[in-house]
């Protein structure tokens, strides 16, 4: 499982502040906090409004001034993404490009300058997807424009859409039929998702996201942007590799027992 | 979610000792605690060598003494279901008619006779199937024939065995996609596991159990044998159902919410 962990994002209150206080002791906490628990990615938003182009890259350099991990930069700022993806010391991740066409025509030749992987967010002209049908289609075209301009099926992510359970009983079906569809086409293509909108105005969202991440990665996904930090939910990953066989033989799972990684945490 | 709780089993050491030293109220404290944590029908297993018959029985006149709530009959002794299918005041359940001949043909008559609703396990002569195509031949020719019989699609709960990961890598993903597939086949047909086989020989088993239980949701499972016991099984359930539409508007998880109950358990 591919973790990218979405804690540096300065649309939540602490990180915003601690961007635009330049303070970069939190800025390093939480980026070791999240390389520790497990990711293997950090996703960067600096989307403070007016300030994002700055705010990106002074994320971008606080954090490799603290440790060695590829970034994903997550912005729709084209002109933010030009100036932080320079910065970038291993090879960077683009969060996101969608089926929107400037948005399509802007994001692809960063992709191709920076040898960038990429999230394929299964976005459209009109908004998100809702339905089986549009998402599937959705991603039918990104993934073949993408893989026509010469990007390998490998350094594509798609982004089949999580929209919140609370304004649609439908909507989790739908993203995992989805995605089983998507994953029976493109066996090489990986498959991800911002989890934590699911769990958007519902209570206990922690219990939410754990459970929607396992109800996922059944249907096919091997990718995600979630909270390294929930011990329960990287427990559950560990569990869930073993038990989808992609863990032969539990290896890594009785390793982790072995070193006591597979305690359950305290509530 | 229809749950069958799993713990008054004699082959389960506390239990067989209770059986044996017919010790009415250590069965009837389990069956309660079964009952309050959330369980629809309690499976009742004997399975004590050489003892069974008068075992099954004792159990079902014992739990029956202490609460009104249906009974899965879970025996492959056929004197056993025929002594304890009289004593069950609620409509009985069947555990288990197999694909086995002489199996079916004992079984067939006490479904009709009792008119009992049947776990259909996906097991032949040769053993349980590990692929993904046995299991849905299997399936298929239990629900073709159980329906053919006058069976309701709706008194059949298919199990497509569940074998545990330590012994191979791919019998999870064999069972998702089987699971699947007879969900696709057969909309109106009920799919179980007897769950907690998945984590035989490895540690951590609760963990397993309960993300195990989420994988197969995923792909179609509306009933499980577990333990209602487990509370962090029993919140994933509610959760999985909110996430898979299957608790319109998320009413039930809000009002499990409100009601504090969605609380997680102390590690």
């Amino acid at each position: 499982m591919f973790i990218i962990g979405e804690l540096l994002n300065c649309t939540r209150k602490r990180v915003g502040a601690a961007a635009q206080n330049r303070d970069a002791e939190y800025i390093k906490e939480i980026s070791h906090n999240q390389v520790n628990a497990g990711a293997n990615v950090l996703d960067v938003n600096g989307g403070i409004p007016g300030q994002e182009v700055e705010c990106l890259s002074w994320l971008v350099n606080v954090v490799q001034e603290a440790l060695e991990i590829p970034l994903c930069l997550d912005s729709a700022d084209v002109v933010a993404l030009k100036s932080a993806l320079p910065l970038c010391k291993q090879r960077p991740m683009i969060n996101s490009i969608t089926d929107e066409l400037a948005r399509y025509q802007a994001v692809l030749p960063l992709l191709k300058e920076y040898h960038a992987k990429v999230i394929a967010l299964c976005m459209g002209a009109a908004g998100p997807p809702t339905g089986v049908e549009d998402r599937v289609a959705t991603a039918c075209r990104l993934v073949d424009g993408l893989t026509g301009e010469g990007i390998a099926l490998d350094d594509i992510y798609v982004d089949l859409c999580v929209l919140p359970a609370s304004t649609g009983s439908e909507h989790g079906k739908a993203l995992l039929e989805a995605i089983g569809q998507v994953r029976g086409r493109y066996p090489g293509v990986h498959i991800s998702a911002g989890v934590s909108n699911v769990s958007y105005g519902l209570p206990e969202r922690k219990l939410l996201n754990e459970v929607f991440l396992l109800l996922l990665m059944a249907r096919g996904l091997d990718a995600a942007i979630v909270d390294p930090c929930d011990r329960q939910l990287m427990l559950n990953i560990k569990a869930a590799e073993a038990l989808l066989g992609r863990d032969e033989y539990c290896v890594e799972y009785i390793r982790a027992y072995r070193e006591g990684k597979l305690g359950l945490p305290a509530a």
